[in-house]
């Protein structure tokens, strides 16, 4: 049984639907509407060592990263982040590694107006759980459920790089140094999207994250949406430093499966795309178009000469 | 350097403060104020398989106690409890043991009112990290900082029973199977004095919940509330059972420095002290007077006979 497997059968619906919540498991972030004028996305991400880092990893990296995806996940709800709980668990005191860490997470916490405002600390396997809190207008956030027919499908920066970097450290591929840094930059240091997230409000039929893969991914808003895809692999954007080495790897299958990027995957109602080429330049990254959502269900990836692919169809699993 | 110094060293302060946050880091839940109405109380723990529950601990019990913590949390400070997050990690799935946990979780959750809204599961070493969010009127939030030379000091319900139930777990102590069962449910099962809570917003001046040792949860409120306090250990409230044993262990050392029994200490000032009669009927738990705060700093421990005892200062402490 995979995560979302896990979720579906022990845990959502677990409890009794409140009033004051707009929206409960399933999503980026959970809406909270405690009051009339905004809502507040939450979402929790565990990441903990030799499963969502590598023991190699820097204090500074780990904090960095422990909030970026945090901050992705208000990212690809469309809102502002403004707070962070942490509960942080490590083997013995390290005071080298604290203050590493504890730099890395307050400066990327402070380029985002993020307060922490709370926190645990413990003894125990390394590994830290970061809770965060978003806002946005009533009614502004983008869900995974809005998708429909005929909405264009696109992807912000690169995909693949980050997955790259960890095939680097897994010694999968071998890479000269001076190519690997940025690779490896990708993997530990994702970019989150919140001011490309919060200017799709308007524009945005539905929005995820690319945490577990693209097509992973993609198909949670097919699901939510009860729609289809069709992906034109080759106009996937992949960086000109997986392009050098493509032919050494197995074709496609790291752009479109490898998680990690943290770039956001969006659906866009026809009506609105000529939005777009203003969005992309304000936001500072590559908007790529890469396919269609259609009525019919299931997910096509065709190749450039309009050949259908076989999908693989695996990505990150938790379990 | 103990969990509260990294914290004061790494994190308090280490972002910049925000508008909508009344209080940070420090308390026992953070508080955001979002609207006029309402303040939200927000609280994240850590609850790992060997560090804050033994390995034999059913997964009934470590869903019950995981949020059961929490809602202390939330008690602590005067609130009704409205959603949780939680992040879960476990080496292996396991069906039965997720089957237990989640039950036991969501009963609790169900018994306040509480909607499970978001989570993660991901293989890792067994445990739990939960976070609340609780509601209170604006302003009504019982904080640490509120207590004041002449004010009395209460416990609710008895103390040291978890503590005990601990030492029968660590083959400490030895006693009867039929009595121990009472004091592993202390220890498992704690009830969060939610309800208490809610009615002492208009009573206390100072308030927190006992999960490290009652002498070390204490000093907080006088660190925060820049005052001392005098307890009169006679007077501390004992079950028949800690009672029935109390000749066997080290006199007064459980019930002073033992955690996880979850009661509420708080203060009262002298004239709300006529409304605690009858808050003890409505909350369905002892409210025990065990000593006054005074102006001058630190902490005494008086006998029955009026002597000053030496303080036992441990407490719990998370590294």
């Amino acid at each position: 049984m995979s995560e979302f497997s896990i979720i579906k059968k022990y845990f959502t619906g677990s409890t009794k639907a409140r009033s004051d919540i707009v929206l409960g498991i399933g999503d980026d972030c959970a809406i909270f509407r405690p009051c009339a004028d905004f809502e507040y996305l939450i979402s929790v991400d565990a990441f903990l060592e030799n499963i969502h880092f590598p023991s190699c990893t820097s204090p500074q990296d780990v904090g960095y990263k422990a909030l970026a995806v945090s901050l992705s996940d208000v990212a690809a709800m469309g809102g502002d982040p403004i707070w962070v709980t942490m509960a942080l668990a490590m083997p013995q005191q390290n005071d080298a590694w604290l203050a590493g860490f504890a730099q890395a997470f307050a400066e990327l916490a402070e380029q985002y107006n993020v307060q922490l405002i709370g926190g645990d600390t413990t003894r125990g396997p390394l590994g830290v759980v970061v809770q965060i809190a978003g806002q946005v207008p009533v009614g502004g956030a983008i869900t995974r459920r809005g998708a429909n027919p005929g909405d264009v499908i696109y992807v912000t920066g690169v995909i693949g790089d980050a997955g790259l970097g960890l095939k680097i450290i897994n010694n999968e591929v071998s890479i000269d140094n001076e190519l690997s840094q940025p690779l490896l930059n990708r993997l530990n240091r994702p970019e989150p999207r919140v001011q490309l997230g919060r200017a799709l409000r308007d524009v945005a039929s539905a929005a995820i994250d690319i945490s577990d893969g693209l097509l992973q991914d993609l198909q949670h808003i097919l699901d939510n949406s009860h729609v289809g895809a069709i992906i034109h692999v080759n106009q996937i954007p992949i960086s000109i430093h997986y392009q050098n080495i493509l032919d050494t790897l197995d074709g496609w299958q790291v752009p479109l499966s490898s998680g990690d990027d943290y770039e956001l995957c969006f659906t866009v109602p026809p009506e609105n795309q000529w939005k777009i080429e203003s969005l992309a330049v304000s936001a500072g990254c590559a908007l790529t178009r890469i396919g269609e959502i259609t009525r019919e269900q299931g997910l096509v990836c065709l190749s450039s000469d309009g050949q259908e692919l076989p999908i693989i169809k695996s990505g990150f699993d938790h379990f």
